[in-house]
């Protein structure tokens, strides 16, 4: 199994600093042993609007000769844009359905085969049929975009910080409602603690639809230093047979960490019990 | 003295729940007794771009007819598009600097005699000095706009999130180098609590350059339910007729809050040592 | 790497007891195995005006009888004395630098290579570029008198402690400003921490021109019983070429410590990663 | 009884910020209400040798315009001078005494009526009656010179930081061996906390031998937010009819304190009960 590392606790978003340029951390995460990196699209990394055709290309040059793939990539929701598919205000939803097309244009121009999907959250005053409504048309118009370019759309349960897709029940409902090839599932064992849910549960459920994993212990700390039981969570996913990558999303809700340590306890961990 | 309240903990930034629609926020505040409402520049209340003509004027009708002041505005830092004026990329710190300026003329259009400004962070690889420069070049672009429209800038020393301009010293250094009769400075008690500083010091140094203050105790708590000392801090304010707003920026910086309680709890506290 | 051991712990500053004589301390860390003793100014050791010219050379004769080298030495700062470099009472500001200039003549009878700079604090009503000036004058003139000697002086951000300078971008800015080449930089992942920087940001950052390190833990624990991340810190220290000592300064903030136990467990730990 | 509020808390000693210069504490404290001040030899306020006649006569003209009274006096252990009477090097035993009798003299010039006498502490090595046959040689030599200034001397036990003279029992055994009139005892609160021992115990004991009271609760806390009984305290001060000061000893062991707010609730509490 593929070991993937995610960018936030690098960036700027949500907490401002440490932050260090993309170049920085993609040589970071290779020399640690890193198959790959999920490269989320904020400043200063991967904001799609700042990003020239040549810095583009200067990033893919970097990542070739890192021999680091990337992962999946995915947008940074909560800033001042919000970037909420399912806000009752219609500039907000027409935002973000641009937004994620535009970073699908990344995963293209980058090599990432899987686009990572946050179904939204309700505002005051939103019933939830609604809200289903708007996540279910965006990721609709989303996951044709991305067929397009032959890339996959992985939807995110995130029950921590949502109030929408909360649960494995809630994203098979969504994934049924859109119903596209390339529209698969993925967990996020912070979540999944959040609501004192069994990970290897998702596993067994979602057997080939699950597409992508996030692994984070309590309080975004590296697998291995907390209460997640990540050796049953390996077995499951032998059982069903995973493909994916394994992508640590650690350590980006707090400024006081040290990111190379974040990286670098995570791999070690993982690798002892691979 | 009068009290205002800022509406991070009703919106989407950055945590994503719970979240209110900016006409409710408004109704709520004023019915708490609250003299003014500062307003964050994110979804769903007040991103410029989502703000069509109608849409400004219906919330101005809003304030007018609840009789509640906008006492000042912020851009909401740290999202996707960061908008750090100190950033190593280029479009990032135009983008910045024309978030501000759209800011600005929602201050027009609503009413706010003040802005408030985020001077940026260091991202690693980038030296001081030069961080200096892109945040004094920035704030001189964005104040010369504010004055055209009779704003005024408050300088927001950031501690607690940044590491650019954290002190009073700071603060007052990049008035000097800036320059301008219509920038001033602000500070947060809760960013304050961070460098172990002294609020009332604050006050006594800035004297006439200080224009707003943000009130949070430890965790962004309400006033009087912390370590603060509030009583001292109101005496120097009288000490050097201080005639802004007390504006509290409480609760926003975790999920578990009720932001009604929180606005009621900080104005009953002040309201008892004023 | 050769690693040192501070003395504070086993001196009457600035906790009055445990207190060790000098002689003790140095055959006690001889024995435990350091290379290097870290020689504090202050009582019952080396207060540079209770040392006749025969305890010098007693000294003398101790280190060189247990093989055990002087990495460094310091003043004690704080005290009633205060020997606050930018204090805005001038003979205070005299004082300390002839504080300085005993210390380096101990430097020199003892072989210890290089001298710490702590670069004063801010007293209320001292603004940040008089603060600066007279630090930067004291330090002038403490390099010039160490250079007539052939000693380094090594600045360190003391942000745990003081305001004044704080980061790594303070240390490089006061570095040039001084622009003298026997003085370098150092830093302390105590005090790092106190403002949650990434240790190996200072290293990759400051090169040949950090002279020296402390190391310690979370309150002041001996390393690898807390949180800072020491093999990213010492591949970090590898990249760069660093020539200079790892010196523990450690267990003096409080009574309840036994010396010995710090210095041991702080010397099995490095041994350890090393 | 009268209230003295002491300045650790407003100097560089032991910690280093914040930091007032000693103009301003004084106008605070009287602002306050204080009846008087206890001024400790420190940095930036009263370290004898930075004071020149000008300046001791500046201090003298401030105090008199405040109406505030000087309580008492004493020398700042424990910093890189040490001053421990009981230390093995004579040089230092030297320099405590005389730090002791330029402080009686500053008693003099101020109008402070008693001098605070810390024992000194042991170093490992030196026996308990050697120690104290240099504590009371000290204290005998000091003694005299302040009776000839009409000032007493006030022996402290210091249990929590020291090792020597700890209890009620050790203070009675030193006075009755220096056997001085102008020799008295005072306690601590919160050194008697650190022994567990009653307060009043002291003042019933003591009698008429006791010149001098330090307030202060747990973790140095201000009287009433904490653990120690001062309904108690003040009615056995009011049995055995003590004439002297209450003076706060407070806030001065951490940085994150407010200095005002230390003085405003200590004071607010006594007001209270007395």
């Amino acid at each position: 199994m593929k070991l993937s590392f995610n960018t936030w606790v690098y960036s700027g978003f949500p907490v401002w600093v440490p932050s260090y340029p993309l170049e920085d951390v993609i040589k970071r995460l290779a020399r640690i042993g890193y198959d790959a990196i999920e490269i989320g699209a904020a400043a200063p990394h991967a904001f799609p609007d700042y990003l020239s055709p040549q810095r583009r290309q200067e990033i893919r040059h970097v990542l070739d000769g890192e021999g680091i793939a990337v992962s999946s990539m995915l947008p940074a929701p909560g800033g001042g844009a919000g970037y909420n598919v399912a806000s009752p205000d219609a500039p907000e939803r027409s935002a973000a359905i641009e937004m994620y097309k535009k970073v699908t244009d990344l995963c293209s121009e980058w090599g990432a085969p899987t686009l990572l999907y946050v179904a939204g959250w309700q505002v005051f005053g939103t019933g939830r049929p609604q809200a289903l409504d708007w996540t279910t048309a965006a990721l609709a118009e989303i996951a044709d975009y991305a067929a397009a370019a032959g890339i996959s759309v992985a939807v995110e349960p995130t029950s921590a910080d949502s109030n929408l897709i909360d649960s494995c029940d809630d994203v098979i409902a969504l994934m049924d409602a859109v119903n596209r090839p390339n529209v698969g599932a993925m967990f996020d064992t912070y979540h999944t603690l959040y609501r004192n849910e069994v990970p290897s549960d998702y596993v067994y459920r979602l057997g080939k639809r699950l597409r992508h994993i996030h692994l984070a212990d309590a309080n975004r700390e590296p697998p291995g230093s907390g209460v997640v039981d990540y050796v049953s969570l390996i077995q499951s996913l032998r059982d069903v047979g995973y493909e994916g990558y394994l992508t640590m999303e650690i350590g980006f809700n707090r400024r006081n960490v040290e990111p190379d340590d974040m990286a670098r306890r995570a791999y070690a961990y993982l690798r002892s019990i691979l």
